[in-house]
């Protein structure tokens, strides 16, 4: 019998059980799973920070604790947790991300928003350059921005992917360090974020770094708030030297009714609906995670406590 | 020496000119281009309904008339035109339609108005459902409808298609027929009009196929006006039964300032922006037919004038 503590928000316990339960048996494990074990006697932690536990060292037979995040910033920083810690990559949250990503790039690329806010009789039928011509960077080649960044190719852009550590992928011109951060930003006509929050990345998008940027690109931020300078945005938008911002993260959520860019009419506020974890493919990848350590296999998805992510 | 006309408005001439003596150069044909050949001496016609020519009964020695258009409905009804026809099979029309459609299919798909046209402080982070769970059809399986039910298909969606005779495309369910357009009508979320406009299709969009759809579909129709009835059409959309349509193409264009579609919330008007011959990639596609007819090869792309297209 395996002890899986399930430390999460109530509603995620209504939304999660009936899942986990199911994938559990679908990998013949045989599971006690409840949200009050005794510490002492807890194997595994499916985890997230909105839930009860935040000292992790009662937990002394636990294997790993499983987050139901792809973001750890928040889980990283506690001290007490020494438990190996493995992050969600969930197929049904890489999709939503790729879907959102996909269609709020063509919408800025299309020029949608004209269309949508103004129904006023004007006839102008020019029509928007092909994808061929308008350069997307994608800022972060982790699971999230590959698929992104791969997506995006097959429509036809040409992608600039950076990240910190040098990376290939098909169909996408791999930057990296900080040259390679100077000529992504040079070359974004489209900026996607999909960074992780560490402290290297921390206002990565300052007002230098949106200063390199060409004249009225656009941002779209499904990755983490605090990856944005929120002043210095603000300052580029008002300036025009940044076209639109579209941001779906903010470094206090919900954002504050009276924040700037809730007002703002180059912004786009959305509430952090670009991708959600979802219980049922979600379940499957803690289960399966669970099955393998079981067998002596390693901890998949193992976060870099030095890197941060 | 070849002689081409050029009929087609002025402005299209000044566009479509330098790409195309130099297209012609590219597949090294000596070609006599002109805007004002006589009749008798005509090798070749590029045409658009637009231009000048309207009588083709003295272009006797016309070996092929090659449009500058996708849709050939108001050229295969000119009773003088007996000469072989090639409508335009564009990469670049291709490429700008599948972006168009595949933006508004995820505009549609992620509820993007919602957050465009309301920026309000509300914070209500329920995702949308994954693209797995949202049917779309394409109804026409032309060069078009197959590239963007492809494309569609490969984001996730599970397409429909449906053509008047049978196909078979990868990643998409294929119908045809009057029994294959009812089932591509009832399982359709979002249904994407891509058929040519002939005395079968006009109105294909009726009350009755209105009715058949699921309750609160969306139709974006970037193929041809008459293939919707206007009033069945505004009809369902002030009862719910089609939660919005999203429309590029009109009976009349520019559509009327006192059209109801400007007007109702539920309708997005579009100015004919969808795809549009691109002048580059149409004068090579225009070249290297008239380079292989000259060397005994078939007309590519020829217009079917029973079929209508």
């Amino acid at each position: 019998m395996i002890n899986v503590l399930f430390s999460a928000r109530a509603s995620q316990w209504a939304e999660y059980e009936p899942h986990l339960r199911k994938a559990f048996a679908d990998n013949d494990l045989t599971v006690n799973l409840a949200t009050d074990h005794q510490a002492g006697d807890v194997d595994y932690i499916v985890f997230a920070p909105s839930g009860p536990v935040s000292d992790f060292t009662p937990y002394t037979k636990t294997k790993a604790v499983l987050g139901l995040w792809a973001g750890v910033e928040s889980i990283v920083t506690n001290t007490t947790l020494t438990q190996p810690l493995a992050r969600m990559v969930d197929e049904g949250l890489t999709r939503g991300m790729v879907e959102w990503v996909t269609g709020h790039v063509l919408r800025h690329h299309l020029g949608m928003d004209q269309h949508i806010l103004h129904q006023d009789g004007a006839w102008d039928d020019t029509p928007p350059p092909l994808a061929k011509d308008r350069r997307v960077t994608v800022l972060g080649m982790g699971a999230l921005g590959a698929a992104c960044a791969q997506t995006l190719a097959g429509l036809g852009f040409p992608i600039t992917g950076w990240s910190r550590s040098a990376k290939a992928i098909d169909g996408v011109t791999c930057l990296h360090g900080d040259d390679g951060l100077k000529t992504a930003l040079q070359t974004a006509d489209i900026m996607v974020l999909l960074l992780p929050l560490t402290d290297a990345t921390e206002n990565v998008i300052d007002a230098d770094a949106l200063a390199l940027m060409p004249k009225g690109a656009v941002i779209i931020n499904p990755g983490r708030g605090p990856l944005i300078d929120d002043e210095a945005l603000l300052d580029a938008l008002n300036s025009g030297q940044i076209g639109h911002a579209t941001l779906d993260v903010f470094r206090i959520e919900p954002l504050p009714q009276d924040h700037a860019f809730w007002a703002h009419p180059n912004v786009t506020v959305t509430p952090h609906i670009a991708s959600t974890t979802r219980a049922d493919t979600a379940s499957q990848v803690i289960a399966a995670n669970i099955a393998g350590v079981e067998r002596g296999a390693p901890l998949q998805h193992k976060v870099d406590r030095d890197a941060g992510y």
